[in-house]
């Protein structure tokens, strides 16, 4: 008698990362890039993507995640590209982010076959965003000078699980006890060596740089 | 036959108010005044507390709530008040907020016989710490003019809860877009009337309002 080789299933009870990878299927199906694009409240998310999008060459295409209203989205729409708004206060129990299951539920609402780009803004909070894949293909974290530079000490699973940290309102430096490197030198102790640019969403200063960091992210052939 | 009256025990499965009102009863017991200060990450709680409690005319404590480190208790204990950290990344699984069994755990560790004033820092979320009470007498919220004016709207439910809006950093008014007349209008909005100072805790301007406004908070005897 020989022992059966036992398959372990690794994650099988995780049904997260399941939903996750049908969403990937989607996507991927469509070939449609995806971006998690997640930060604090008021970190200026909404006002990069402002910047960002508008003439970007390709179909670019936004799925909004807020807790209650679509006020960014209303923002969004202005740029002529598909937005859809996804609350988390209807019937997701006021989720403080977003999860994969939530993400497949407006798969439906997202034009796929017209999109290249999609970005997923997440609900804004450095905590529990970070804990869930929704079947992105890179994750992006904006993070204020205004916010202090300890934040990625405080939460260092949001910073350690995205692929690029924006550092965003540079053009207040001047007028804040922020310093750059403290933040920086933080930031590798929690995760070494990340992709990281400094922007100003307000001015317009290294926005180019993450839009060609944008146009980079492409789904494996 | 008569009909009995029916007696609806209403929050009977709410175990967080259960916990919250022993909190509250243990604090009530020690005659401490107990503050649930809350807001977005970086939005200046600390400094606003490095400030305020400094040379307070009462015995004031503080519980630190994090998910990881105790950088701000290490701040805070700099002021020779107690200073309790509790982070939620130990034992209870990473949580994005406090509730009242996280406070109640703490209890044992804080001096409350030798404090007249208790201020719990929360974990920097807008969503889920409004969810939970703790068994505090007032909530307060720190929101700071450089997240924007569409907060209130976006994080109802935070503004709704609270006592008391403390609105930040205004010593970078000149420099921001923000438009103050169309926050209070949203904040209006969603919570008509509800207290609300503008001060820099950098500065120091209008700390000495929320000063004032801690020593007015009163167990009711």
């Amino acid at each position: 008698m020989h022992r059966v080789k036992v398959r372990v299933v690794e994650d099988a009870l995780d049904a997260n990362n399941t939903i996750a990878r049908a969403n990937r299927d989607d996507f991927d199906r469509h070939a449609v890039a995806v971006v998690n694009l997640m930060s604090a409240p008021g970190a200026g998310k909404t006002r990069l993507l402002e910047r960002a999008l508008d003439g970007l060459p390709v179909r670019a295409g936004v799925l909004e995640g807020d807790v209650a209203g679509s006020f960014d989205a209303d923002r969004l729409s202005l740029l002529h590209i598909p937005v859809t708004q996804l609350n988390t206060g209807k019937g997701f129990g006021g989720e403080c982010h977003l999860d994969a299951n939530m993400v497949r539920s407006a798969i439906p609402a997202l034009p796929l076959a017209e999109l290249d780009l999609l970005v997923i803004e997440n609900v804004g909070n450095l905590v529990c965003p970070a804990e869930f894949r929704v079947g992105e293909d890179a994750r992006v974290m904006v993070s204020s000078v205004t916010e202090g530079e300890d934040k990625p000490l405080k939460y260092p699973l949001m910073f350690r699980t995205c692929e690029l940290v924006v550092i965003n309102k540079i053009d207040l430096l001047p007028h804040l006890d922020f310093e750059l490197e403290r933040f920086l030198r933080n930031l590798d102790a929690v995760h070494p060596g990340v992709a990281r640019m400094q922007v100003s969403a307000r001015t317009g200063e290294g926005v180019d740089a993450f839009r060609d960091w944008l146009l980079q992210v492409r789904v494996p052939a």
